[in-house]
């Protein structure tokens, strides 16, 4: 493990992998990693490494029946020694905790924007991304390997004539990468050493064409200016157009 | 109850309320609303009413201890007829929703971004919203109540020379206000009626000098570019310097 | 906040606030206090102040189906800071305590004894009191102010035509009080002050008629006698008596 | 089964079981049914059949340490096939319903009103009450069954000095009885096929010196008067006085 | 109570209680135990005292509708004064441990394997078994007694021509035993003081042609070899017999 | 996927995947999976993949503490697409399920079996599986799985000198496998296919040395005769040599 002190080196930042402030991290992307689901991804972005799958299903939740629309949504776990210390399992604590809800609503808010529901019809995808490995930046990554994992549901779907062969369900592409400020400087795609000190930490999510779907920042540790926020918005435009060339590339194989 | 097609007259939007596009609710905060709390703060923005308070407890949660720093928590809920249709209690149901979790989440990271836990010294200020009534804008509400109230405590803490006399505990004001974009244009501070159809929605906390403390955007309707995002922060930063004007008046008192 | 040892003065029992050991606290019922419920109620005796709301729905839960007749139900609950010292949120907590399922049932036990279940046809009432300042006699405002929430919602649905107009759904009115024995002397309407320090506490709701609906007396410091008993049964119908004149004054409005 | 019509032959009102309406029914107690608790009671009043256990436990529970005093607490809970319809555990529905838990503490509060919590000293006595068949006045019977209890508890305290043989831990003896009006008739111990068409229903718990420790009178059928109450007393005070002597003689084996 | 050093005497093994290593203690079956349940049965292995219901019900759960065929399960709890020490009750702590689950499974899937589903037709037996006295074996006496519960609550059925008078729903008698080694030594039929210090433990249960259904066997304290399994064995289905004589005689009577 | 009736041809019994009864299915076992467990094996038996980690932690429980002697426990979960169809999450659910209880306790009980907890120290070692892809034999690949992440974990554990070089706290190598009966043929390694149709399902947990620490044996579909009993227990046999050979294997690379 790398020390925090290794990034600073006479007075220059050095991001202790060796990376350009504004470069990602290896990105894997690894299709059909499981038989059973309709979509089965392991992605892997630098250590975090996670387990994402879609579940599709006739029918909708009964709340929907009727509507002529599909459903999609998201539910987030990690195992327990995803992380250096162990986590006690949400099942046995007998309650999925703040963070979890947050992020598994995050996730599912994300991919219905991409989502064409009356081209789904009444039919469900339920996405379940389970972190294997965390090395931050878990739940960005969920949602970049979530949505080559839906692509491959809606797929399975039409080629089960589940779906009309033309129908346009997905309109746009999504992936989502983490940016933040370190000692001041923004940077892209953080893992856990500099994520746990970073200022301000900033989940992106951007479609194909540029646009953003969901923005969340935090700046419980130094409140940032407009300025900031712009490099922090270049530095996430520039992350996610890679990540989605990564993701068409899994794609096309 | 105004209809929604009200809205739009001769192709020009015009608000339910007949409010400009950038004109806030009207805002009142009442202090000591309630007699036990350090802080006790009802305030309404529009028809939203929410009762913040705050307590303070000598002593910090046992993670935290040894450490010379404070803690400040949230916890966010509603009452069952704060809203038109009955809403189970989070009690009976047995366990606390993702919406309520994500939101107590959020009104504790923003109030920690103003606030020195140094200053604060090992002592925990525990922040309750409750929602009286709902009409759009509850968690941004509750983030201008609450800073009031967090105020009030602390200052109630110097009172009885739990905090020293001239400790700078909170570094700075903070206040939030929602945004969102309808049928293509951007507004401030969405009630309800306009809230349930924005394309997107987005809540911005910002401090006293201009800086953003969080920015939680989502576009689950319709993705937004990098130019509308612009135009929602410009109303964003307009609405809470009247709020963190309000905030003002209500201390002086 | 007065102090227990200002209750004696030379020997003879003066109450804290100054009041005859068969004086009510003062009362106040504000009705509509919020918007969305069908009844919405602002009760006040003396410090303790709760918000009873009146949720009519048409239809009734599944074991009532189809038998002609309607049903009534209540729950009963505390803010964290409605007292002196922070309680914990039951939804935090995961489960609900004895005293709020005991304090639930007894409101809705008293509130169907004056609803003619015929009468209201298979509709549903449910009641939430929610008390925002606690100081003693809580579960005895809820009732008061619950059935004039109960009259509102009522009144609601023979405007909407849910109900026959002139269906005589409430039998009758209800009240109720806290009567109990401090240092050997009866008194009625005990505040917190009183109550904790109460050797026999006894709650008594009544109907305009003078009947009675709920007794419930608990003598954990000191068993009573029959003759003690005889005398706050006296003490309790003559605040019932009170109560209920004020409960006509609001309705009245 | 006795059918409800068998009750009213030729307009006057008969007990289904022959009974007078100040009759008790057929009372056993009998003493160490089981073991390992300090005291065990298998208390039957008519076909109920409750089995009381008394737990002595050198301290006190942690908000009543350094008090000197000493803690009643009792837990009351139904097996599943105790009655008609079989019930599903609460255990198993993963929370305890509010009946339980209303009954539960009925019994500790009665139970604390006898006893001396500073000749008990900082010891504690759980009871457990479990209905194993019921037939009506489960509550009063568990109350009347768990007095025996806990005084073998106490006496198993005494002789392993954990008391001191001359603490009057037990201040008076207590026992509890069900009255009720049927059919505008007051009775006395009220069977189900009775409880369940009472137009109200009463428990009174006295002390042996014939004071009240806990009343509790529901109407939720009819309203009663003052007059009924009266009555209703008188029928309680001569049930008690036998269950007393049943208690006497129990002890005195 | 017998002190474990009692136990071994001159260096030949002496079992507690007197018996050779291949007895059973003394069993008594005592049936219609109490009056509600379709079979109630009262059962007791030395001081292990269990009392096993059996519930009829006409239908079955969902997932079975429509399939012709019937579902037998069961349900195992301890009263919280069955052991020397007071077991906390698992409706209060709010879920079902994993002992509890193991053994209610262990006693269903037993009962299952001597049940013709298609026999028994749409029907449901809920097994229930509470242990009012525990002393070791508590599983496996619950699976003996509930045999007999069973067998009463199909003869129930049967005369109710809810099945019909000669469908052969039982298609053979079960009992179980445990067994396991002490010292070195194979044992029959634990008792507490026995089966804590035990290395190996087994619970088996037959059929009444001497067919297995259900071998369970741990050693967490020392494996154990083939030739001291076969041992083991030899044992359990002695004491299967002899329990299968029990219950024989207790329903010819 | 191969359906049941590709088994049976010609009257001969066919394994779908072509095995002969007694062979295993490919075994994999793959170390350090993941970097952050002292312990980290991803195990596959067919197309079961479980990923089993071991986490050491210096201190046991407090109930253990001041013993000298080690603990050793396991936690068992499956993901929600491991299987066919999507199993709702149990921390969803708010709930273990029984099947899971049961299971984990087994993984730690076998576990235990091979462990000296007095060379193991006051330390713990928390095992987990979690099943990534479920074919049948979950609960014995965990077994053999957790076998080798905890050795992995204890040898970490003497390279941090936490434990002493020369402590042999693993006291026997232990494996787990599944074996049944289907259609009369007693075969080895059953995957889901035979696993859902066996007439008698066994799992058996063997040491190094060949004997036993756990065998569960359940015959829910037919009871099996001691001569069956014999032959599984000779499958299980050679089935554990073979794969005490992979973990061997494994641990030598």
């Amino acid at each position: 493990m790398v020390q925090i002190k290794d990034l600073l080196q006479d007075g220059q930042v050095l991001r202790a992998d060796g990376r350009g402030v504004d470069e990602l991290r290896p990105v894997t992307i690894e299709r059909n990693w499981t038989d059973a689901p309709e979509g089965s991804v392991l992605i892997q972005c630098g250590d975090t490494r996670v387990l994402c799958t879609a579940t599709f299903t006739e029918g909708v939740p009964r709340w929907r029946r009727d509507s002529g629309l599909g459903w999609v949504t998201a539910e987030y776990a990690m195992l327990p020694r995803a992380t250096a210390q162990r986590t006690d399992r949400e099942s046995t604590r007998g309650k999925v905790g703040g963070r979890t809800h947050e992020i598994s609503r995050l996730i599912g808010r994300v991919l219905r924007g991409v989502v064409d529901m009356k081209a789904l019809g009444e039919n469900q995808i339920q996405i379940d991304c389970d972190v294997l490995q965390a090395d931050g930046g878990t739940r960005t990554t969920s949602i970049t390997g979530a949505y080559v994992a839906l692509v491959d549901a809606v797929e399975w779907a039409k080629k089960k004539h589940l779906i009309g062969e033309n129908k346009k369900v997905i309109k746009d592409q999504v992936s989502a990468v983490s940016v933040g400020v370190i000692d001041g400087t923004p940077m892209l795609d953080l893992p856990y050493i500099e994520d746990s000190r970073a200022q301000t930490d900033m989940n992106v999510a951007m479609t194909g064409s540029g646009d953003f779907i969901e923005i969340q920042g935090t700046a419980e540790g130094a409140p940032y200016s407009r300025e900031t926020l712009n490099t922090l918005l270049d530095l996430a435009a520039k992350g996610n157009k890679e990540l989605q060339a990564a993701q068409k590339a899994a794609l096309e194989q």
